[in-house]
């Protein structure tokens, strides 16, 4: 008999706190190392251990799953995406009827020290070479706001807006996972007055994102039907698109954002794949405009996730600053992708396609700094007593997810990263 | 006794018309199979005849130069790039000698039916692998032509124009080898009262480009000073960035061009080396607004490149409908990667930098069709008696570039792509 690895009265004999993000029912797929040893390896993660997928499958733990050799232990997990769904859903079975409590898989429990590593003895790496990154621009609320802000409060949406799910290329090499630090950037400034002035961004903000990972490539030509679009989709990550406002604001007429953008973004490392997420699946809000027949969804097509941004000024303790949700979110991710690809656009397993900032309807749930401080006209209290427009040096930005129902919680990790003076 | 690769009074044994694109004098890299056979190896080309890198280092040709095993038969050339300059240099300059008619590489030249390959027995294939692609909109003549069309004639230019070398990412994955075709693409169109409808393209167009490829890879945070460009430029391709201007019209604000563009892009075969272009170096259009110190150049920072662009209906012969040139440019190369880097955006050997559509200060000069048409105002007329407003279905595109200096003639080879029709 086949177990539901989302079953919520699952229990693994894995250690994992009530609190944890990855609990028998999460099993993402990243990319991990022992520190120390830059040999990288598909992972997943229960708890606080990373699970080497490379030593369980030496241990044979996937017999009878179709898989070439080598597959675990590539630079990047796009080609064990690639596989397609029903192997690497075989594999988060497998690993669930191994972790589970009543588990038939002794062996590899008596052998666990070869597969389940310690957390802080790992390195974790981004799990997927991204061949090109996508920023769409899906929450009503964000859109609304930036509209308000910077052109016309009484018409904030241009006309577009409600017709097409609004996205815009974005730079895929300078994506980093979780962990690392960035300079501030340097760039052209435009002061009210007088010409653009050279020196660092004195605007660097977050953007709570969420993205999502292709896991079915197709060919030019191919559009990927609304109806089909959820297949192609292999998990969900939490992004920071970082932006640097001032840069952005004098360069981005009339082709969209760039420099103001592509200095830094980063990834959460654990990929939680869309069979997990169902049970937290939940409806988006009503689309009050008729879209044409090819974006056209029915039933639920979206997913609950809580979302949170902390900071956490050097050495200090991280603040909550935001709290939003992803069902928030006005566009959904089968309307992005058969949007995306209604030209032919070509997918490849890999590619990264993130919602753009993801604001509630409440000050609070704004996903930027720009929108928490409305412009700079006012500033967010961090427990130290201190404020903040926009982020400092040495303040890290952490955003959290968390999916909550029937006693089950999984989430995706911290993505986190630091903003470090500019370079002199 | 070194001889230089670009000495006009080089002659080769192996045989090259005076109107071949390829002289010894050219000697570009690309990647190529034998046709029927899927085994890629990286390659130059002199005449009508490939030269197969893989076998000529079989052969001994290449014994001094420092090279990794197997950085032939890659699946592209990107790892042979990244060796650096000195190192390619050396190949190319290895070949001239090989091929001059005084070599003293006899047995090599006793044995080329190894690896001289007719271009008829050969296919060639993406020469790099494209990280992430980014299209500048550089040509003033073109930013004042789309101004005055669709937003004010007598004020064209957005303010940040002559400030920055605007630009913005496009999409690689869709990026293919010269020889390609497509189908129309699907979209939204907007009628000018009504909502959007769903159908095909009725606008496709081209644009006339000139990208190059990142030679030299930087880190995050680093910026490229402008005096040290050009050593992270290896080469030269043209590029047709494939445009449906009624797609790109109603989805445009305010992220920028993405379905409009990502349907398909052409790139020539052949990336030709910043070292057979020197002789070529000219000066580009006077900058009449100051620079920020980091955009500053001195000297001429750009190239002779004579372009032309032909339509060629199905079945029919090709008509030329444009003639521009490189150095039409007001931001060059120089400009474009130390604007794009210096926020730290980092680089990696095989990105593409597009320059945005070429056009001149005359009308047979501009580079698309919607700036030789007009706006649909006029039409362009072809050898056939037939007219054109935008490309039609069957309609093939081939662009060219030509350099002539001292009685030497170096080119790009065609690049050529056929717009099917919309798939039913």
């Amino acid at each position: 008999m086949i177990s539901n690895p989302n079953d919520p009265a699952l229990r693994s004999w894995a250690p994992s706190s009530p609190d944890s993000d990855f609990p028998i029912q999460n099993l993402p797929f990243g990319l991990s190392s022992r520190i120390g040893e830059d040999k990288p390896f598909a992972a997943s993660r229960i708890g606080d251990q990373v699970i080497d997928l490379a030593s369980l499958d030496a241990l044979g733990a996937f017999s009878g799953i179709d898989l070439p050799a080598d597959i675990f232990t590539q630079k990047d997990i796009n080609g064990l995406i690639a596989l397609g769904k029903p192997t690497t859903r075989a594999v988060r079975q497998r690993l669930s009827e191994i972790l589970c409590l009543d588990s038939a898989y002794i062996q590899l429990r008596e052998h666990s020290t070869k597969w389940l590593i310690d957390i802080h003895s790992t390195h974790q790496y981004m799990p997927v070479s991204i061949g090109d990154y996508t920023d769409f621009y899906s929450s009503l609320e964000h859109a609304t706001n930036v509209g308000s802000m910077f052109r016309d409060p009484s018409n904030p949406l241009l006309p577009n807006w409600k017709h097409i799910p609004v996205g815009y290329h974005g730079r895929s090499s300078s994506i980093r996972v979780s962990g690392h630090s960035f300079h501030r950037p340097y760039g052209q400034l435009k002061p009210q007055d007088g010409p653009p002035v050279y020196g660092p961004s004195k605007m660097v903000d977050f953007e709570l994102e969420v993205g999502f990972i292709i896991g079915k490539s197709t060919e030019m030509g191919d559009q990927i039907p609304i109806q089909q679009a959820e297949d192609h989709i292999f998990g969900l990550v939490l992004f920071n698109d970082w932006s640097a406002r001032d840069i952005q604001r004098w360069e981005y007429v009339p082709l969209g954002p760039f420099l103001g953008k592509n200095f830094a973004s980063t990834m959460s490392p654990w990929i939680v794949t869309m069979d997990a997420l169902e049970p937290f699946r939940a409806g988006g809000p009503k689309q009050d405009t008729p879209v044409l027949p090819y974006l056209e969804t029915t039933g639920p097509k979206t997913y609950d996730i809580e979302l949170d941004v902390f900071i956490q000024p050097e050495g200090g303790e991280p603040s909550r600053v935001c709290q939003s949700n992803f069902r928030y979110l006005y566009w959904n991710m089968c309307q992005q992708l058969a949007h995306h690809t209604v030209n032919g656009c070509n997918m490849q397993v890999g590619d990264l396609c993130a919602s753009g900032t993801i604001s509630g309807p409440t000050p609070e749930s704004y996903g930027s700094m720009m929108e928490l401080c409305w412009g700079g006209t006012k500033s967010v209290a961090l427990a130290d007593g201190s404020e903040r427009k926009s982020i400092q040096d040495g303040d890290t930005v952490i955003l959290r997810g968390t999916c909550r129902k029937n006693g089950v919680r999984i989430g995706f990790g911290d993505c986190s990263a630091t903003t470090l003076p500019a370079k002199s």
